[in-house]
């Protein structure tokens, strides 16, 4: 047993309540019940043929020792490549930064940027880890509550308002997780033009960048090059396990980020970069254009079948994989309701306090990631067993 | 270019001088030059194959997508059988914790123990990167002065004379890089008895642990299972492009481990996973070991000419692939001597300020992790150069 302390950060870090109910889910399915899983934030789609095929060629060619802190630069190449041909943006390739996940990418950032008390304005409800990594680096999240009238983003009026002297940075992510919501480009640019007068630094965490279904996918850096951009190979591109990611970053701040990339993480994984290189091909890019098309008629699917169920959604998700449901019409607990629902159906989603706490206990999240047939299974069964509720 | 704030450590986390080195034998290697590089802590062995072959099955059969935070229990659990059979120790795999690189597992460990002005006590020398892990959670880590007459390893002695109320651990290394020099175990038990004396963590970084040439590898669990043990599949096995890692902790901190790993990292490569299940197989061991008879007949090259050539190694370094000599009578400068002769001999070494500032201008660090021919050669490109800088 330890007998040493923690650090003060250790018991502030929310233990991930969607873990509980992801044991629970898996328990059942251990038990041989068929569990629909809808509580995960990874894509079902395998990593795609050609990126596989590009990982063996490394296997069999390649050196695979340490590469450049900051990643090969023919993938820092073709990432720049890709932001020219997919947004008609120019980003050099000597401020796009490869890393070991976003997690890396956000741990940099972080580190980089925040000391002390320092605060950084997110939404609630936004993604905990992100939070987690500005505490980490004993700084503050601040949780700025946001709703359908926002698009469940951060407005520059919402910025201008929580802005303190100890407030270094805003921190958004579009798409969001767990809403799917994007923020508008016209308000992206007055938030941009509201953290740029206070000095302050914007991060964006575009992670589902590639996964949005009402038109064009876009990026921070159409409107401004000084912000940190994150982005990842995970969701879009279907390299969860593969642990990489990229980020870019305002000219001027690619060596203190060098210096730290090295420090904390040495490089990438060298193979990962490799295979990697084949995501931007035509090939590739097809493989996962026809996979979009696939979750947006799961969301199609979702999103009448859930309000019908009595699951209010305010807004129609344009992005990522999931649905943040307003549940207080069918219970007022969001926890206890996850609990019930997956012992009851065998269906895993995830309650709201992983999220937040502005009207956490009133919402769950949906993630889409499951073949459509499943999900039209989770909601048939849902809906039997609120019936059943009801008539007893 | 970006206008706002950098946090207070990036300015203290320094430079890697030996990036000046590497850059320039990069550059004289491009223009042509045949460059002998000793500045680098990477093997010059590539991957076993048995390690390809397993990745290359798990590309074909495998899902790759997001493991358990703390590591695929096949593979915690053959870590567990190899620290019985190699180390006679018996590790439950529920303690081994596998990690994105050796560099993961300390930021976790880093993050777990040390806040804001914390203490800890790290040899000088030492490697860099350690005491960065340590700022970068707003702890500081405090070198003491350490040589041969310790085997540049902190002793009970010096942990008791450093010791203070700020102070949380003690941070070993060994093999050290970058003296190549083991903690004896029986100093180790004392240093062990002296931090659980007064309540702090002790942490060991063992991620030279197989490379050892004047007897059988050991570990620090051997001696104590209540100190943090950080390991790496980069050197011993030569995966280093794969960024895996593990640790073992003491019982009771698991969880707290998982939930900042789940936090900060969601999981290791799960390829570099799958593919690390092959190096405990008696046909990778078998290379293994014949690669590290390798580094010893180059070490025992190395020694005796550095020492003809009139560098002082008062002690033969029992592992990694490290000498750390004294050119006190060579040079004044270590940092100028290494640049001198990376231009006149083109051969690449690291100088001792990249480790401490104990005595760090009177030494250089030598890696060697390049063929046997090629170091002989180098021995005889610095004796010729120093040859003639006597004569004129």
């Amino acid at each position: 047993m330890i007998a040493h302390k923690r650090a003060g950060r250790v018991s502030e870090i929310a233990d991930f309540h969607v873990l509980q109910i992801s044991n629970a889910a898996r328990a059942l399915a251990q038990q041989g019940h068929d569990v629909i899983r809808m509580e995960i934030g990874e894509p079902d789609f395998s990593t795609p043929k050609p990126v596989i095929a590009a990982a063996e060629a490394a296997l069999r060619n390649s050196p695979l020792g340490y590469t450049c802190a900051l990643g090969i630069p023919e993938l820092r190449e073709a990432i720049s490549q890709f932001y020219a041909s997919r947004f008609g943006v120019d980003v050099p390739a000597d401020r796009v930064i490869v890393t070991g996940g976003s997690s890396a990418a956000l741990l940099l950032v972080c580190a980089l940027l925040f000391g002390r008390d320092d605060e950084v304005l997110v939404s609630d409800p936004s993604y905990p880890c992100n939070r987690q990594f500005i505490r980490t680096m004993e700084a503050r999240a601040v949780g700025v509550p946001v709703g359908p009238e926002s698009h469940y983003q951060l407005t520059a009026g919402l910025v201008e308002q929580h802005w303190t002297e100890r407030t270094r940075a805003v921190l958004l992510t579009t798409p969001s997780n767990p809403t799917g919501s994007l923020i508008p480009q016209a308000s992206l640019e007055k938030v941009a033009a509201a953290v740029r007068a206070r000095n302050g630094a914007l991060i964006v965490d575009e992670i589902y960048q590639g996964l949005v279904y009402d038109g064009p996918a876009s990026t921070a850096l159409s409107v401004t090059s000084d912000a940190f951009v994150i982005n990842s190979f995970s969701k879009y591109f279907n390299m969860t396990g593969w642990r990489l990611g990229w980020m870019v970053v305002p000219d001027g701040a690619q060596k203190d980020i060098e210096k730290l990339a090295q420090n904390l993480f040495i490089c990438p994984s060298a193979l990962a970069q490799k295979a990697a290189l084949a995501c931007f091909t035509q090939e590739t890019l097809e493989i996962l254009e026809y996979r979009k098309s696939q979750f947006r008629s799961r969301r199609d699917l979702l999103i009448p079948s859930l309000r019908e169920l009595g699951f209010r959604i305010p807004i129609v998700p344009g992005g990522g994989f999931y649905i943040y449901a307003d549940s207080s019409e069918l219970a007022s607990d969001s926890q206890a309701f996850c609990a019930d629902m997956l012992a009851r159906t065998h269906v895993a989603f995830t309650p709201g306090i992983d999220f937040g706490s502005h009207r956490a206990r009133e919402h769950v999240r949906f993630a889409y990631a499951a073949p459509y047939h499943k999900l039209e299974e989770a909601v048939e069964r849902i809906e039997l067993a609120l019936r059943a509720a009801v008539h007893c």
